[in-house]
């Protein structure tokens, strides 16, 4: 019995020949993950563990991104903490103010990620960088504390989903639409503790940041991780993003699935979660009524790359957004911010009317930059619309792609650029 | 007996044929504004008052600028009212997120402040439009709220303080060395209750940005406003700016103040006032050990227009931040942020590892976008540096120019750029 390409990874890390779903191994680790919010739990769990430095300087990220630059006195507390500990023991990939982004845009732009990783994160979204052929999972930071100081985790070998893409995504669809499809089709705990593995002639038509976005939002259908397999595309990624080789794992031809599903790319419409669950998704075309909303966010670990901001300006390019409207564009790392200046992307943002930021997680998590009052709503390219998500518990957050942030910036209400 | 420029404006604006300093008067307003700390207690007031609607939905002015976009649900509620009362009143200066700037950049930008102009604003920087020759100044939201009913305000007529500038400034030397020298030479109570007003054959020399950053920083002397004579430089700023006719007032040969200073420009050297007052000012030359520094802030309604953001990429050219340093650039309005990026600015900005964030009051009043963590030490070009002023009480702040403070952030320490 054969084993999947997750599995695969996870049995080269602990030194087995093979591992099977359910077993409990213990993993060397490539790369030890937290922010300015899970950091300091860790490094306070590590003092506790009586623990004095890491196990390699050089396998560490710290990347303060939550409610940076600092929001309060409480998180400016918080990142002292994790520069402290970043200096006093060298850690390499510290990210400081002005050299940040949003953690999972950042690693794979720094190339601190490639194929055949095996990466624990104190994030949820750590599964991001499973669109590069890593297996990359969050944890809570006593996890993160453990694996800096020794370099190694304990994983209960998951099980497997495949999806088979098929096909190619028509114009204003999107990474998004297909992992909300998908989150709509399997609900939020349809992939509990399992790897998605995503597979097919599909893909080869998929951009790096479509694959960010659906490996990204593996963890909102309960995954532990998502995975693309290893093409062309994401090799010339690698290479033009980091210095690491590469380690392409394939999934076995008998390999074990507990399930699987064939989605036909060319199939899919525009897809919208409306509140409070990713899985409570509409097609643009189900959207019957006017859905009036105040706010547009377009960012994040989700939605904040290049591509995302390309297709924000194609729609908002020339137009403005609705009256009342507030437009807020959360470039996702400070490279990213300095490409969409250059190609004029800012500018057509600003000429429209919508606000540019400095890279944050700010407003996706009801940190700062874009709170919602009682009864007010926002269109988000964001990956969680649970209650109060993003302010008040009487608001609500509709996910959606950069398109459809963007349509619906320009009329006020759940659009897409095909209605414009 | 003659009459300082500030009370012949008063006087106009009482109907009065003459007033004098002491004298109780009412005046017609011009110009209400407030923002979104003060107006929800404003709207409140006048709820009390029982008082519906406005003496003139086109001259008030609604600036959201603090805690925008929304930095957490009470600054969201607190948009909300003001954004609820602007359409319920139908208020023509409502400036939604997207619009918007810091308020005292904002309303010289959008021509809604001239020459003779009498203006309140429920913020205490209100004094910056002096540098058009209108006299405004800051008042309570309760004051605020009867202006926006009744159009009229009392004030006591303030004596005065003739400030006599001679010369020209000197290479990196700005409006904000100035106002810093001046505050420094009377102390922060030091023009108490009084107009500050500028003269002499020294003003020519400086640019519009300079006057605005001078007469900002009047209220921190204790000032009532501070105020410029209508040049043609001035006249031509309004020209491009508003559509409204400048009414030109100018001082009695005989007008009477209580003290006068002269400075001439040229002797002037970048100052800087250290922690806690705006008083304790201290030239370059006089700072003998290094000042070490965790962070810089370049914007606010005192130091965040095109000239000092100019200022600070001339400086930031070629050069990075140093390391550990957080420098965070506030472009004061949309408008603003726009120039910047055609000119160039926020590329050098990005490139040398600084930060640029949408138009906010953020960082200088603690509000979020920069707040200091205990023991932590900022040079900014914001006006106050109380204690805990930028985040925590054990936290400093260094009151600067944008030369100083962006060559502070490249040093990491407080600098000149001449000492580059």
């Amino acid at each position: 019995m054969g084993m999947t390409m997750t599995q695969k990874i996870l049995a080269a890390h602990a030194g087995l020949e093979r591992v099977e779903a359910g077993q409990l191994i213990e993993a060397d680790l490539d790369l030890v993950l937290g922010n300015d919010i899970t950091s300091p739990v860790a490094i306070k769990e590590m003092e506790k563990m009586k623990v004095d430095g890491v196990f390699d300087k050089d396998k560490i990220a710290l990347v303060p991104d939550h409610f940076v630059p600092n929001k309060d006195i409480k998180s400016a507390e918080h990142c002292k903490c994790v520069r402290e500990f970043a200096y006093r023991n060298q850690i390499t990939n510290y990210f400081e103010v002005g050299e940040m982004g949003i953690e999972h845009a950042l690693l794979p732009e720094k190339g601190l990620v490639v194929a055949g990783d095996v990466v624990i994160g104190a994030d949820s979204h750590t599964c991001t960088y499973g669109a590069l052929g890593a297996f990359s999972t969050g944890v809570g930071s006593t996890d993160m504390a453990a694996g800096m100081a020794t370099g190694k985790a304990w994983f209960k070998v998951p099980g497997a989903i495949r999806f088979n893409l098929t096909g190619k995504l028509s114009q204003w669809v999107s990474g998004k639409d297909v992992i909300l499809h998908i989150i709509g089709m399997i609900g939020v705990d349809g992939a509990l503790y399992k790897s998605m593995e995503f597979v097919g002639d599909g893909i080869a038509s998929l951009t790096m940041d479509d694959r960010f976005t659906i490996a990204n939002m593996a963890i909102e259908a309960g995954g532990k991780n998502g995975i693309f397999p290893v093409d062309d595309q994401a090799l010339l990624y690698m290479k033009e993003h980091s210095m690491k080789t590469p380690v392409v794992y394939e999934a076995d031809e008998d390999a074990v699935y507990d399930e699987e599903y064939t989605i036909d790319l060319g199939a899919l419409r525009p897809t919208i979660a409306f509140p409070h669950l990713p899985e409570n998704t509409k097609t643009i075309d189900e959207i019957t009524e006017d859905v009036k909303i105040d706010q547009v966010v377009i960012g994040s670990c989700t939605n904040g790359r290049i591509g995302d901001l390309r297709c924000a300006a194609e729609v908002l390019k020339g137009r403005h957004v609705a009256s009342g409207m507030r437009c807020i564009i959360i470039p996702a790392t400070q490279a990213i911010y300095l490409q969409a200046m250059e190609e004029g992307l800012l500018k057509i943002f600003i000429e429209a009317g919508a606000v540019v930021s400095t890279p944050t997680c700010g407003p996706c998590l009801g940190g700062y930059m874009g709170i919602l009052a009682a009864g007010e709503r926002c269109v988000s390219t964001t990956n969680r619309n649970f209650v109060g998500r993003m302010g008040h518990v009487d608001s609500e957050v509709y996910l959606a792609s950069p398109a459809v942030a963007a349509a619906s910036a320009v009329t006020g209400k759940i659009s897409c650029p095909c209605q414009l």
